[in-house]
């Protein structure tokens, strides 16, 4: 069975059990102790020299990076569902994989480390680009009901968790509506499962 | 024939002209006057909302997001040689990928943008940003040739670039000889073509 290195307050982390869930893919679970710096020492940096969490071990397979991990399990147990492989429309996934990794991490993340976590960052430019970031997102969604195709993808799943929990960073979605009824329909699908303050 | 709206010393519009070298794609390139923001006003913006380039077209289709952009070349023209299509492989290549977005765009390339194009953004946390990505990667390719496989894939062009012009943000190689001369490996592969001062 695949192993998660999980912190449950992660959005990083809850989009790989929340896609595992939807695809019915059992995981053990093992809570890093975050607060504490588990994941910035050995045994643990031995499995991710980064030093972060979440971590996921399949076998003899080491990943890190929620976006990559993400690919994987797309890719090993949801066809072509949730990762199409044809070139055009894996690269329109591919598109929002990095708002994920880069607008989201740099916007609505940051501001939330900062808020709920007291990291020393400059919230102010956290907040700016989490206004950017979802002001496209909201123009993209009036016209759009999922991400990157006509169905929900990883795409969604990638970028959803800090967007919903942004409010814990000082960035309510009041103004984006878009982007609440996008969040909405991902809640419906079915074998959603849920994380704190979502 | 594909068209890239381009910009000679953006690293990200470079990373794309060489893997179409290298795969025999001709490409039409369309110069952007990215001084005067020609990318952030219509009709750029309309392309690409997010105001960036590289902006690849192939046909109906618009892709924004070099990694993105990658992806789609790789596979479309590249088989299973640049990006491979199983699970693990393609997960591993997509860990760097990601690092291509996050740490390194924040690292090696803000400082150049700071340096060499006057950006405000602070400075010397990009290049302490840009000193941890750079251990943690000479570490890696200290026990390996290629950054995700044992082989070239995209991971490696997708790196590379902003981590060869470093030096332009004051980010120079010689503390991490093991980057160097995986460099030198990407540089001596068929159809490499160069950038200003790499």
């Amino acid at each position: 069975m695949p192993k998660l290195y999980d912190m449950h307050p992660s959005g990083n982390c809850f989009k790989i059990r929340l896609l595992c869930n939807m695809l019915g893919v059992p995981l053990t679970l093992t809570p890093v102790d975050f607060l504490a710096g588990e994941h910035k020492r050995p045994p643990l940096t031995d499995l991710n020299p980064f030093g972060e969490i979440p971590i996921f071990v399949d076998g003899d397979l080491v990943l890190r990076d929620s976006q990559a991990i993400l690919v994987y399990i797309a890719r090993k147990w949801g066809g072509e569902t949730w990762l199409p492989t044809d070139a055009a429309r894996m690269a329109q996934v591919m598109e929002w994989l990095m708002v994920a990794e880069n607008e989201i991490a740099r916007g609505p993340n940051d501001a939330r480390l900062h808020d709920k976590f007291g990291y020393k960052l400059d919230v102010e430019l956290a907040r700016r680009n989490a206004a950017r970031i979802l002001g496209l997102m909201n123009t993209h969604l009036s016209k759009h009901l999922w991400l990157a195709l006509d169905r929900p993808t990883i795409a969604d799943i990638a970028c959803m968790p800090y967007i919903g929990i942004g409010h814990e960073g000082g960035v309510p979605l009041t103004p984006y509506p878009a982007v609440e009824a996008w969040i909405g329909r991902i809640k419906a699908l079915p074998g959603f499962i849920t994380m704190p303050a979502l």
